[in-house]
């Protein structure tokens, strides 16, 4: 995927403004929701077990993210994850604190044994819980350094069949056999809760306007991680880089992203 | 309800600070209690069924808003609405996501069912959901031209006893025979999320203050308006855009809202 | 405690970035984290019953808040606090809106009884609602005087072995022997939802460093309150003033916490 595929993605996504459905955690739910208002994609949150399975079938992608999790939500990621394969809908989950605690890694295992699950993306140690034995992590933050995932995240992409991205200074995207790095980004990111799973987000809008999942993920980086750089530049103090990084997901046009993507393949 | 009404009203209300109670969703939580400390009101959220009958009888108004609904919450809402009826308390219900899904339809007609509402306010799809058959919508945004409607917010208003209010470029309000037009707001108000959440807590804070519903549904949405227009002279990115809305809604005084509502009433 | 003291333990802070469960309301979730995160600490939420002794078993903290309360969550409450004191981490504990309705008081005196609480943070109704009968309050906001508070709050805290910190224009930390003033702060911070809330958190945070409760509780407090002036210098709405505080938060050097922190004590 050239950049010139991303310029026309990112033009494509303003014009159908794609229904992105989350089930997500209380902490992003209102940042997730306005980056994804910001970038051009249409949001909707919604959880109750009584209603996702209508709401994922009027959606283009589903976010899985399983922060701030508990038994009940489960249950209904499961059933509108059902009803997303059933209709070839794109599922992309964020394991969030997976490793941390054993609700979290197990709820990823079920997540990834139920569910054809079309891009995971996590840091490396929420991607490196679902594999390896023994890993501890701290808290929500990533404990490993993302080369250390590189292994694991091509032999989890291949055994459960999706598109593993793992997130940090450089980003893996890898479907089992190619390997796609993005460059863009910005430390400033860490500093601002959410980003992550506002990553995700991203994923998820790009993933309801470009049918090969291994591409959507890493326009979905480079697109945030683009506008991190941009937010960058005007603030390194979080709250004002927050703001700047909405406005910078809402500014950057499909020229400037023609322009500004760092993606990078790995030789096979 | 003249301009110089509105101002009277806006003193009051930074005078009072009447108290709104808030059963809402999770996304705008922290945008709607922004908002209404911003204008001058003091939010209180609060959802637990043994605690809503006390909460909303310390409060001068109640919002009911079924974004991010699950059953749990609509035994709350019954059980919050019902006292607030016995004591005189006015209702606001924000039918989210009404036509969108089943829950949600039958949730905003269980709730115009069981409950005296004063004022209901929604996107044209929200407020068509209730009346016509097979009306359905692209998650929470509204797929409908006010005009459209407005004879069924007319019918809806009658047949419930109710304030309607169906906001768009330009809001209507009606009690079902007369009909108010409000023409403040800017186009930048639908790149944030929860404006529209946030809209109908302006009109819970005003409904506070001002007994006739058709005036505090006017007043309401003018005032929030206004703030969405000097905001957009601030900032035309959604991030910025968001903070100078909560800044503007702090800043107007009586005497701009007096200058700068846009309020007119059809001929009947 | 010095200010020189203050400096090392902000620079320890900083070092060690403290990993601090939260188990808060979900108005103030996504601004808690943000608080947090820009001051030096890392958060993590995490609420259900099944991982939250795992989650604060990995933690230096534990903020409990009792905003947007419900049953439920009163038992993941008393498990991680349980757990907690097993394990010596200190418990923060935020009863927002106690006295207002009776599960919030009730839920305060069940965590009191069940729990070895480090520290307490509130306002005035809300501490005062603990020990005196008949105590009403507004919502969540304080009706009553913060010295109205004091003998009340040494009282609370020899009877139940706390640090007690009853905020307002002057902040109150008292052991129930001491009393240590804290003299920073800024009017605006009322302005912003979430801003107590987001002082417990920064307790917490240095709890997580100082061994001390009653330093601990003075430091956090400063610090917050340096960081309310410092913002309150670039902006006076509170939008931007909400930005300008979490910039704060980040960029105070402990040399400036040195310089900045206002801290008197009682004499005895």
């Amino acid at each position: 995927m050239g950049n010139s595929a991303l310029k026309h993605s990112l033009k494509k996504l303003r014009d159908e403004k794609p229904l992105v459905h989350n089930i997500t955690n209380y902490v992003v739910m209102n940042f997730t929701a306005n980056t994804l208002l910001a970038m051009g994609a249409s949001p909707v949150m919604a959880h109750a077990i009584e209603e996702v399975e209508e709401m994922v079938a009027l959606s283009r992608s589903l976010v899985i993210n399983i922060g701030t999790l508990s038994r009940y939500w489960v249950d209904a990621m499961l059933a509108a994850g059902k009803k997303a394969n059933e209709l070839g809908i794109p599922i992309v989950l964020d394991p969030v604190g997976s490793g941390a605690t054993s609700l979290r890694t197990k709820t990823f295992r079920t997540l990834a044994d139920s569910l054809k699950l079309s891009i995971v993306r996590g840091n490396a140690s929420e991607i490196l819980s679902l594999l390896s034995k023994g890993i501890t992590t701290k808290g929500v933050d990533s404990v490993h350094a993302v080369d250390q995932a590189l292994a694991d995240a091509m032999d989890l992409a291949k055994s459960i069949g999706t598109v593993v991205a793992v997130t940090g200074p450089i980003d893996l995207i890898t479907d089992g056999r190619k390997v796609i790095r993005c460059h863009n980004g910005h430390p400033m990111l860490a500093s601002v809760t959410g980003t992550g799973c506002a990553a995700t987000a991203s994923i998820a809008a790009f993933a309801g306007i470009i049918p090969n999942a291994l591409e959507a993920a890493a326009a979905g980086l480079a697109f945030f991680g683009l506008a991190g750089e941009l937010a960058a530049k005007k603030s390194q103090s979080p709250g004002s880089f927050m703001i700047a990084l909405i406005d910078s997901l809402y500014e950057i046009t499909p020229e400037q992203f023609e322009a500004g993507a760092r993606l990078t393949t790995d030789p096979s």
